[in-house]
């Protein structure tokens, strides 16, 4: 049996070495991840074109891995400040009331992707209308289309060469759930940034429907207006962005279900959460002798990722200050000012190889906004989190890790020293936080392949057999009122009520006639 | 990578070897399958104990690979020969029109399983109601509860034990769906027994949605009521039947998306379909001679598995006729007078090595019944089927065939030799069959874990991590109108109409007021 295996894994590929693969990635914290799987892909023996923006923030344009095609993009109208402003604006929401917070965030959220889709979708109008750039993709070739639908631009452009197609996806913002990946029942699958859990009460559920009617509202007139022009030019009549969407292959879904609460799936979904982790690799010396020095108290480690300058100064010197009074040492990842209040004890460094540090033996806590690679990495080697959210699905994830024990969560918009020191100290002196982590770690690794494994094979699935059409669900051509069966219901409803009201009718006319006769008899 | 998937599968098997292994099987072609899986989970070293009925069709009491506990089952109070009795009424329902036909078989099916729960029930009473027997099963310190959930034995028991649960499962008598696996919108997810595909027209999902209403009604008017008493004195009050179901840690369904129409699931249920089927091994040497005086014509092989003598003869001598106008010699699994038409090309034999002659280079097609095992050894080796359904799920099954073009299927109802002659000839003569049915059998070796890898993997995961609570949805515990959110919309509804009613009200105060200014003022 293991022989088989061995055998299925080191021949089937083979099959398809060397094919060619056209990759639409997302820029930011999107692009470390999915760098890591081209970086896989490409020791497989693949060749990879990858396009990107000519003024793109991660994504470089030489690289030993990949040929780069420079296109427009989101990048070249936007940029990464814009992140910093959003996140103020965000901690700002986060001060009101619950209710009110909500619709200030979604607003915001709204506005943002309102802006982005009409330059996403600008963009693929300048790539579909310029025949010399088509024709030199479509000479290429290409096998397979890998994109991150977070943004549409992979998703267009792959329905339009009609290449098959892998999504390496977190999220996406168009139409998540039901007519996409699948069945959503509202009533445990929480919405995307609705910051709720699995378990919901009544009120919970209510606010749960009510993120999801939001959803389908702006689905229906937000995000579609933006590409109507497009589609109506380039694709045949009846595509919309859904459908889009709903013809991709496989999903790589970057979750795993030690963290996602349990929720429909379907075949054609496959979950690779922590793909991207490894086992550490040595320190560099410096790093390592700061580690050892830390004796049996250990590390603190903080990063907020590719957010790395998105705290206000205030918040930062609170952290600063808090950090200075625990006897564990600090190694921070840091943009900007050095705070005043900054303790002997803390290392600033603008890069840190986070992976590497996160499985070191001294590491004791990770201070973290909730980013999914962090997150990841911080499960793969089971260090409990303190949370430090700022946008997008942020909050969702560190909730996860929270209602499993597994990290303290704080809000950054007024963050003093004494709170952050209380929850940090909670952290490193509680310890249920590491154990519940570490059984988290340990149920990650206890995988029959590898989320890595995972991708790359169901990556190669599609080149060799060409897509995956038999996994597509049926469900996806109806519409809307068919899939929840309303105009099923309608007619049983209708055959019902027609059969009790010739049944009443009947009643009536032999009562009726009955009571007649009865009179007359009388 | 590819040694660190050879250590998880040499090393994490072995920290739960030795487990000791409580299994409830269901008796028929159902445990030709277990019994595979059995014989593996034997070869790693787990200790296995079998609960049977002493008058068991196909279960030894004596065994190398496990220890045999007699109990009361379903065995005890009916035999096989009740099968023949109900094929003979299935296909008597077969002959009326399609409406009636539906109806006819489902009452058929219906009074079965009626009498089938309440004996199940007695038995699982016998059990439970003798304290040396339970002491006993206590005492042995079960790891684990395999059974198949077709009937409610295991399921009961290993609730009642608290024993971690892993169902080797094909369908279920009760409450297949949205409340035991995962949701099964009615527009695309044929209900089983309802011979309808996932692609259905408006009249088809109407038949469908009958047909869930059908299960829902039966589920709480027949199946519920059965245990209703056993449920009163031996569990905590609000158990019943679906909640233990939905206690099973994780569920191996012997499917495979190959064949089975693509539909949602969960992540505790993994599809282990064709576990059972391996490489043909060599025939013994009269067979493989027979097999080789078939030269270029090849050979056809016919087996309805458990139900081998359940064709009436009428119908058995229009197959023999049909068979002995053929080319191709014929291996058929027979048992009873043989047929006066049969031809010199045709071997009757009361037994045969099914998966090797199917893996045999000289076979050209499978005539069937189109029950599981069967269908997936067909799958496996990529041989054509001709199917000859008879009960259950093959109606079903050979549907699902036929709309991948690797099948045909001919009504037992009424067979003609001329009928089974065209459809035989189409079979072995028209090439798409052959060609799609490899293709189906190459995507079902396309998989990075074999289908038996996965199967003993995570019944060893639920051994080693006692259970898998975390991949259990919360979904379940909702009542049925919050897991629809009914109660949410009606709320919402309500708000949204107390809202309009409230606005039309102040424009009519308003207007009003204003009019009657207007008329004062006049």
């Amino acid at each position: 049996m293991l022989l088989i295996r061995l055998c299925i894994l080191l021949l089937v590929p083979t099959l398809c070495r060397g094919s060619r693969i056209l990759v639409v990635p997302v820029d930011g914290s999107h692009w470390v991840n999915m760098e890591v799987m081209l970086r896989e892909l490409h020791s497989r023996g693949h060749n990879i074109t990858v396009l990107r923006s000519a003024k793109s923030w991660y994504i470089p344009s030489n690289s030993s891995i990949y040929t780069s095609i420079n296109v427009h993009m989101l990048e070249d109208e936007s940029n990464r400040d814009s992140f910093i402003t959003l996140i103020n604006d965000v901690m700002e929401c986060r001060r009101s009331l619950t209710f009110t917070r909500t619709f200030c965030q979604q607003h915001l959220l709204t506005s943002l992707m309102w802006n982005a889709h009409h330059i996403i979708a600008r963009s693929i109008s300048l790539m579909l209308d310029d025949p010399v750039f088509i024709k030199k993709l479509q000479d290429a070739r290409f096998d397979l289309m890998l994109t991150d639908p977070a943004l549409n631009m992979g998703v267009f452009l792959g329905s339009y060469l009609k290449l098959p197609m892998v999504f390496n996806v977190r999220w996406i913002n168009t139409g998540e759930g039901h007519f996409t990946i699948a069945p959503s029942p509202v009533s445990y699958v929480p919405v995307t940034t609705s910051e709720l859990a699995d378990q919901m009460g009544f009120m919970e559920r209510t606010k749960n429907m009510l993120h999801y009617l939001h959803s389908v509202v702006e689905q229906h007139f937000l995000v579609s207006p933006a590409y109507s022009d497009l589609l109506q030019r380039h694709f045949p009549p009846g595509t919309d962005v859904l459908s889009l969407q709903r013809a991709a292959d496989i999903w790589l879904v970057r979750t795993d279900f030690v963290f996602e609460f349990p929720r429909p799936t379907m075949p054609n979904v496959f979950y690779i959460g922590g793909f991207q982790c490894k086992k550490a690799k040595p320190l560099p010396a410096e790093l390592e002798a700061f580690m050892e020095s830390s004796g049996d108290h250990g590390v603190v480690v903080m990063s907020l990722g590719t957010l790395i300058s998105a705290l206000p100064p205030e918040v930062t010197e609170a952290i600063a200050a808090a950090f200075a009074q625990i006897p564990q040492k600090v190694v921070w990842k840091f943009l900007g000012e050095r705070p005043a209040s900054l303790g002997n004890n803390t290392l600033l460094v603008n890069w840190l190889p986070q992976n590497d540090l996160l499985g070191h033996p001294k590491t004791r806590a990770f201070v973290a906004h909730g980013g999914t690679n962090g997150v990841y990495e911080a499960i793969y080697h089971g260090v409990p989190v303190l949370g430090l959210p700022l946008l997008f699905d942020q909050f969702d994830n560190l909730l996860r890790l929270k209602m499993r024990g597994a990290a303290r969560v704080v809000e950054a918009k007024s963050l003093t020293k004494e709170e952050f020191l209380e929850a940090l100290k909670d952290i490193l002196e509680t310890p249920s936080y590491r154990k519940n982590m570490q059984h988290l770690s340990h149920l990650h690794h206890d995988q029959p392949v590898s989320p890595m494994d995972t991708a790359i094979f169901w990556i190669e699935y599609v080149i060799r057999n060409k897509g995956a059409a038999h996994l597509r669900s049926a469900g996806f051509n109806l519409p809307w009122y068919s899939y929840f069966n309303l105009d099923v219901a309608v007619f049983i409803m209708g055959l019902v009520g027609a059969f009790f009201w010739i049944l009443v009718l009947v009643c009536r006319i032999l009562c009726c006639g009955g009571f007649r006769r009865k009179i007359k008899a009388e």
